[in-house]
């Protein structure tokens, strides 16, 4: 089975007690558990963390670079100024989908822009936790069907 | 089966003859195909639509608003600009989910910003033809699981 | 009787069924309806029309230019970057009322501007259905008192 | 009968004498006069007031909050900056019309914006000395039809 | 006992009617007998003044300035615009605590700069009526206890 | 007595040593005590935090926002930028005073904003480590006088 | 004869009736003329068209690019803000000539920028209707002269 | 002799008291004799007037302009917002020159640009008090010199 | 024969060898030479200069203001920052043509403005070096047809 | 007799004849000898230059820097982009007087920022050539009232 | 000998498996070996480290503002953000060398801008790992020629 | 020995007149020899030119361009505005780094940004005279150790 990474950011373990209305009441126990099963209906062996330290972040990118690992990332508040972060993902060499749980572009100004964009294969956003199940159905499309291209 | 619109705006007909490093090389008409077999095998009715008047795509926008139906719309050049277009997405009753083949934020400047993404439920971007399946993968979520909220 | 053009722009033929909290619940028919009447009591044949093609919209204005016809615009969310339809509106040769049913000014920022303002003879903004109805009393004014300049 | 105030600002009692191809022969004392008859011709009872001073003017709307009367403001240059007078503005309970002489738009880049329309009912620029008859037009509208929404 | 003014601008007199919900139900004699009395506390002689005319205001700050007399300042609505009331407040020898009962950083984007905090010694804002006591007890402290430097 | 925690983030570990002219002679350890015994005289129980470790500070967050601890946070540099920072504030259900010793409103334009206020309950600036002793009293006032509102 | 298509967006059917101080005085049927006539001296088969429909001018560049038709065009008022047609030119595979009657450059601001212009081969700008024959001349030139490079 | 009004505004009352750095050692008395006497010397009858009220200040523009009297106006700190003196200004019917004893083009970025400038016939600006002499002088020149232009 | 002038600014004598990739092979005699032969087919004696030096060209502009001599203009990089050329150019009689062998809108940010595009009668842009020949086709039909306006 | 510059740059030797509605009929000559004459009546050694080479005038600025020279400067269109000639302005040890004819305030703005106002000692702008006299006027008063600072 | 710090951001220790189109294809370890042999030959004691942690980065700068050990900096894609990195090297006593490998002033527009810049001795971007090389020769020479001033 | 150019622009022919605080002390004479001294230390024919006419400057680099010579340029003020001279650097085709003297991005805003520095291979600024040293030192190794590539 493929690996995959499933890195989620700052925050993000307090899924299902913060802001509720914005992301939803699944825990981040529960996410890890859907990812890791949705993987395994997938063909994938997904791999799910999250770390607040956004070095650790940056290391766990550059085992996928090293690797060749894709990666599902959630940068939640770092999207909008880590620069660090962005250059840590440049490096990575399978295809890399960022995922937001809400829709960044329905909220604040400062939310509206993801430095990490610009760098990923691609973005999902606002459609819940869902985001994750659909990156990683992407991901087993890709890393499966090599004959067409993804695009 | 629950009716699902997907809608394409101004030159998407022109699929796999325009750009094809950026778009991909698939036809529009094999677009449409895929949707409509994606659709059947999530247990969607879709309607799959391409039009390169605005005026058309807001009138069936209205359609999907009267009838309470989910829609699937990519709004390429439109997304820059056209507020008309904005306010007839606002008017709709059931989840729409924004969706661009190419990663918008990735080109230039001027794409990376949609004046529909903040009356959309979602937006997917850069995962190529394959986001259609991922936004039908979503509605059909979001439709047969009432139980548990999307987000 | 002066000959009079209301010309209403893209989605005002959703009045009344569409976010009524902003636009009143009012129908386009009732509007059409109200400024027919309200022109008959001025004094003036009003010609009530909609529709959400921008082309068909500026035809309807050239008509205008040409017979000099006074106009009463809701030039609606185009108001806010179609710089065609400013064009044919500056072909005008009788007055031009813009009006706005909602109060544009204390909406989000990109209604704050309307690009159609700068070549209209003043304008209405935020004083419901209503606003119509000064409109074309204003017209009636400017017509029947000529003795007198307007400003 | 209803009281309404119209509230006239800076440089308003010049009108007549200033920059006539602007704002119009119209002296102030004539304007004061047509709103008065015109106020009686709807069945209102409308006080006139002009003022070069802004706390004379924030002072009016105090009295214009307490007693909930609606008000016809022209806010003349203070409106581009003075949040002062916003504030007051927004302290009032019935409806407030700001009216324009000119047309603010087709004029200097910093009249295009009013600090005040944000918190204003609605707007009226453009149509001369006759947009103080429209706004009492409106109010007497609002006050008397109170069966159905203004918008 | 040291003489320290307590200068309120323009609306606040309105204090306990104006927007309850963002000022707070205190009203602005309450907030002055309060401030007198915390003052005495203090040991400050406290003399609290509110005035909606911009002139008053600047006259009572070079008052200020020409006793050296330390002054909590709530500029409201002139804070961010009024560069007359800022060159004043650079004339004034004593410390000056610039002072907002709402948090003007929560609110529309134009109350989050204030031209008069660059030349007041800090600034509280937020934490309602509050603010004046926390004020004028940092005020007690730097006059009390002249051996150390209040940074 | 009730829990309050005085969290100070990076680079204030320093004071003292640090650019004295703006941030004052006291060193971090006298700030802490001066904290712990400001909140004794206040019946609260102080606990004052230090930390240059973003993640380590966002963790200390998530405690008090876990206990519904009140908060004193001077954020520092990171105030201007990190919106990690400001999400895991947001989590807060006691009330959070920033808090900053120099009057950054007076200093480098890049210091004027900080994204940490939005969702503060207020800010004080400029009153040097008083500033602490301040926010102490608020808190002690708001959570001892629970029948009247703080604002 | 190489077939060369000139084409007229919004407004341009109304030359020679509008704003002929800037637009000059030849009507659109003379322009057109001119066209086909210089083109036969070129030994170009021109085809003139014009639409004020942003659909029907999108098909017929699509009929160029699917022919490599080399196009004359004045996109009007649609060169400030139609990313639609943008992305249409962008399909042309021979050269693409903007022409604008007036300099744009000298007119308000809101002209001084196409975003056509990125996407085409050149532009001629503010040299009246003769602008067309010259951009005609350097298509003949370009198709005639294949041995040296047309920059 | 000709009547020239010297209008000062706010805070210059305080002139040789307030950052005399910036502003010089003469007193605003010393000021206005001096105004006085070199009015004399050049047949000018000089009247010099100081007000911290903008209103009054407004009320002197108008007896300018009603009796077509030449101005000197140092408009100090309402110079960088102040609309409503801007247009005060714009009645005047003889010269206008503003004068300013700093040089605010070397001072903070707000003071480097002036609303009345763009309606005085011209500026003085950073030659301290002799910037007065000098208007003056040139109004002298312009009102005695009849036969040749100013400019 | 009418005289023409065209002149070529900074760094265009080294055509031909600079950059040849954007703008083309023809060296800078082969490019006057050209114009010179294009000159005489349409009865113009074109004078042909080039120059590095800004002040010769402002003093080649004084030449052809002086004599009422059309004039194509290359400006090159001076475009994008010399008023002090605007200034010269704004003092020509006859029609000035503005040439820039690339398409400076698709080239970078800082050269999509030219400063001297607002003072000249029309520009040439992206047509590589055959845009001298239609810019003096252009002058040719301009001071030969005098009967008919060029717009 | 003190030595003086009057230093004129670019495009000013075309006085006279340039553009006359904005900069008067005054010829350079003309203004030259105005200036020396003036310098007589004054007690100073007038010496008046012009060119329009940017170069030159740097170089008549280090002459001034070296010998401590007062200047009078009249940096026309460099004003507004050249910082070479702001380098060598900041160099001077004696008075700097920036006059411009026209009112740069009140034309296009690109003329509204000097890029020299900043290091010059003051600014006369829109007096005509009778700016130069009263720069002159200030310059005499500077150095020969040594007892009084100018400002 | 003089020890100096070499402190190298996050990202760097992929030095040589990253992007080596632009960081080229020395490792971190050669370039940190390549430090130390350029230090001895330079008679310098060079420290070189390496981290990704921001605060570890921090806690070095501390090490050198405590010891007043010159510091050669790579801050890497903290350049861009970090004003907490900024803080901590405002605090250094001896001089700072700011140290890119790329040319960060010819790649993405948000690497223009430094925020460690301004608190920096100098920097030195653009000339690969060499940069180093040449930083620590310029510590060498400012240290040991004490009689010469560096800039 | 390789020929090398140190090319110094506008007003740099005053080092050690000029604002020594900022520039140091050395002479142009002292900086032009120790250049010298130190290329034949480092095998480099080393010829050092300093000229504040553009033209002259641009010529010189068109000589560097012709023969591939290494380029050390200081461009001073021409480093914020001309294009003119980037446009003649980027026909270079040997190493040209760009030297500052002084830090401009710790000085006015104006000088943090070089149109240069994009089409320069490296950027070496603030580190005083000895910045000419280093920058010669890096071309000697570029020159002299072909092997390796330079970044």
């Amino acid at each position: 089975m493929t690996k995959v990474y499933v890195l989620n950011g700052v925050n993000l373990g307090r899924l299902g007690t913060r802001q509720t209305l914005i992301y939803g009441a699944t825990s981040y126990e529960d996410l890890a558990k859907r990812c890791v099963v949705e993987g395994e209906r997938l063909g994938l062996d997904v791999e799910c963390r999250q770390t607040d330290d956004e070095t650790e972040m940056i290391h766990w990118l550059y085992e996928a670079a090293d690797e060749a690992i894709p990666v599902v990332l959630n940068s939640a508040a770092w999207s909008h100024y880590s620069y660090a972060l962005r250059d840590a993902c440049a490096m990575l060499k399978a295809p890399l989908v960022e995922v937001h749980i809400s829709n960044i572009h329905a909220r604040e100004e400062f939310r509206h822009h993801s430095v990490i964009s610009g760098v990923a294969t691609g973005v999902i956003a606002g459609l819940g936790v869902d985001g994750y199940r659909l990156a990683l159905s992407y991901l087993s499309r890709v890393i499966t069907d090599t004959s067409a291209p993804a695009a």
